[in-house]
């Protein structure tokens, strides 16, 4: 599978690394510890000690800087050994990498590329866990499957007919019909009207409404959506445009940011969020739309960790994209262009 | 290991596929998916749906056909596409394999190589586990080991001297002494005369008798036996020919079907009825011996286990076959002989 | 990773091996069996029966020699088939590898190399579970890494002061100071006073004192080592030289005997025993002092595995050796010394 590195991935949430405690994860194959230092500062530095290669994050956070805990080197928050036991001179080289790390929208993102060409303008949007508009709930998944396979399922929601028939219960209409779908610069753009739809945000029969859902896909795999319910006819008095104002819905506006990281060969995590705005729900419909979409989403990580093995045995892997697959062909397409991107930078660089 | 693609393997038990419950298996790497079609049409079709890969024994059974649950393609019996949500094309080459599948004598045969030439004839003759003769009682086992290694162990009963010297208390004649082989067209002939032998059918002590063992073993891996206990001097008074009623015999008469399957690399299922004729024994009898004879596979599957381990880790295997191992060559040889065959069949085709 | 074969290892603890009951280990990626006949003779053997691969260690003793129970292939003590059943002759090459063995201060030590050059003289001294002098707990763990990463380990006692920064309560001397190191023939010596030291050989705090650790580690991998504590001063009185008799200590005069034995690739087998002298210590400072360092040894063994994993990882594997890394640099130029003499002793005997 093929991944971009010069863009932002999640390494987790925000609370997940606390002062003081090493926190390891492993993204594109690299392994990273990240740590809080004393002043507040994040770090996201290689997971791997220069001396005899033990793991930083079995070390001892001290002050801004992580000490090995294996023979005591101790590091600055750039990656510098700044200390050896036992020996006065330091060798110059005695340092290892370290990765541009931003904290926003409760996400810790790090720049997996060129350092130089870290840009936090291309950090994608989403909305804080303490946000004040929504009652957000969250979590994350582990897969043993390629990030790329959750990607693709989260750009064709024509599964939601499938893999979450009695879950979402949203019946024919994803699969049945093709969603409006735009480019962006980084992603592509989905929205879909489902006029008459029998359930409510938390899958449950409800008042006949017009429901809209829409989300953002953006490098290098991140979900930002909006759903939201509106009186029979609504859609096609809005000529089936995204409603201006989620919030001013009828009921069931609803917000979730999904981030996919890739951490190594047929190896993902997915964070995700989700909940009701304030003004349409309480924290019990939060705990009712969360519970439905933990079960549909071990329907998803059931069907592409099985996808991801029957790969693993096929040769010759053809597939045969369908109609649906248009959105899938686009941003594949995109993170193909920016991972050729970074090939060239690569090979300017040494040229 | 060398297996033939032109014969029929055994996928389960009949009962096993039920009306509208997908069955995974693989057989010789091959996933396969069974189901059973309203009509009560036994299917055996590639486990892949030519969409993206995922198992279509994920999928929900429709009528006559098979949907993939991932993004709803749907499959006729025979393998072909037949609807595509979203789109009403359906490109010619949207099928996916097919396999010739009988049910015969409770099991489900699957022929794996060349569908033209799948004859149903060559379906080698075991008993039905509701056979109104005898009393069966059955099972499976998974093996992580190669296929061709249970057979081996089938094919030289010298073992059971040694494997299952507490188990199945027979002594050391099977080791000490050479049985009487023939060969078969589709595999070999094994009888042998315990004289004077001190226990019955369950292992159990009880009056010397002279008890005869006879199976046939096929191709590609079918053991059908027969046992059965006379009163002493039968076996010389035979001049050590088979029986020609086992029915008729003192006591012990017991029929017992076995079938290894060779599903992937080091990974083999094996299939075994074992019971009494019902006018030599009865449901405490078939009891007794179903739990003798599951001591014993749970010794062979411990023993060749740890066998294929040591295979593993030996760069060049060379054995040094013994005068027992005729059996094993004679079937073994024939095996090859039906592989070549289906290598060549597959050279002319494409000539 | 880079081992000899022309040297003694330890397969075990000699009581392990119980007459009549046969003993699996695997050396330098052989898998041996080990057993001890009627007669109560040692024997190791290539475990792996002639005929079809089988185990040895499934088989049974038989007075002197090892039945193999797939189909009775019955070893002698020199490994050579001396029964077939059912068959009269036996080729003449019917034979496994006999590996040199002997029993010595309660270890079993295999030679691996060419066993015409195996001289017990090179067997490293250690001290018997029985010793008179000594209170002597023992066990030993099994790691998923190279048995070089343990002798790293214990080539380098400057991680005492972080990985065992709990456990051993050192405090910073072991790394912040050089310790004493001297060549041996077949190894290294190693010597630390730790002066003024405030806990006592089971890690408690008592008064403090002049503390010894001295230890040889011989190759292949045996750690020998004495610990003991004197008045404060001591040290400078000696000019820093080793006690010469440990047992005349104030207090904590102990004794650790220890070995690393190369299973397989990223498998290794720690042997170790600790215990105080008997004028210095009872069975309750023994069983607190062996806590103590079952603990540590499970710091280790965490440590080292994560370090495995690292390297596995990195695929270009640069270490930075430091000042306290002279020992490990040592050690492993013997060994490496070694083993290109088994290479080129294997060139002149095939010229």
């Amino acid at each position: 599978m093929l991944y971009a590195r010069n863009c932002w991935y999640v390494a987790g949430w925000s609370y997940q690394v606390e002062t003081g405690q090493p926190f390891p994860m492993q993204i594109l194959g690299d392994r990273l510890v990240l740590f809080r230092t004393s002043s507040g500062q994040m770090v996201a530095l290689e997971d791997r000690c220069v001396h005899r290669l033990a793991p930083l994050s079995l070390g001892r956070c001290e002050g801004e800087g992580l000490r090995c805990m294996y023979h005591g080197m101790l590091f600055d928050a750039a990656g510098t050994v700044i200390e050896i036991p036992g020996q006065s001179l330091i060798p110059p080289n005695a340092k290892v990498r370290s990765y541009p790390v931003v904290e926003r929208d409760s996400w810790i993102w790090v720049w997996m590329g060129d350092a130089a060409a870290a840009d936090e303008a291309a950090i994608p949007r989403s909305r804080s866990l303490d946000d004040p508009d929504y009652i957000l709930r969250h979590g994350w998944l582990d897969y043993d499957a390629e990030a790329q396979l959750i990607n693709d399922n989260l750009l064709d929601f024509s599964h939601l007919s499938f893999v979450h028939a009695n879950s979402f219960n949203l019946g024919a209409d994803p699969a049945a019909t093709q969603a409006k779908v735009t480019q962006l610069e980084n992603g592509i753009r989905y929205a879909r009207w489902m006029e008459g739809l029998p359930t409510n945000g938390a899958g449950l029969p409800d008042t006949p409404a017009d429901s809209f859902m829409g989300y953002d896909f953006l490098i290098p795999g991140v979900l930002v959506m909006n759903i939201s319910s509106w009186p029979l006819g609504t859609a096609a008095k809005l000529d089936y445009a995204e409603p201006a104002d989620h919030s001013r819905a009828f009921r069931d506006c609803t917000f979730s940011g999904q981030a996919v990281t890739p951490m190594a060969d047929r190896k993902a995590r997915y964070f995700f969020s989700i909940g009701p705005h304030r003004n349409q729900g309480d924290e019990t419909i939060a705990d009712l739309m969360f519970k439905m979409v933990e079960t549909a989403f071990d329907e998803d990580k059931r069907m592409i960790e099985a996808q991801q093995k029957v790969i693993d045995e096929t040769p010759d892997m053809r597939i045969m994209p369908t109609a649906h697959d248009r959105t899938v062909t686009m941003f594949n397409a995109k993170v193909a262009r920016l991972a050729r991107g970074d090939a060239q930078a690569r090979e300017s660089a040494l040229a």
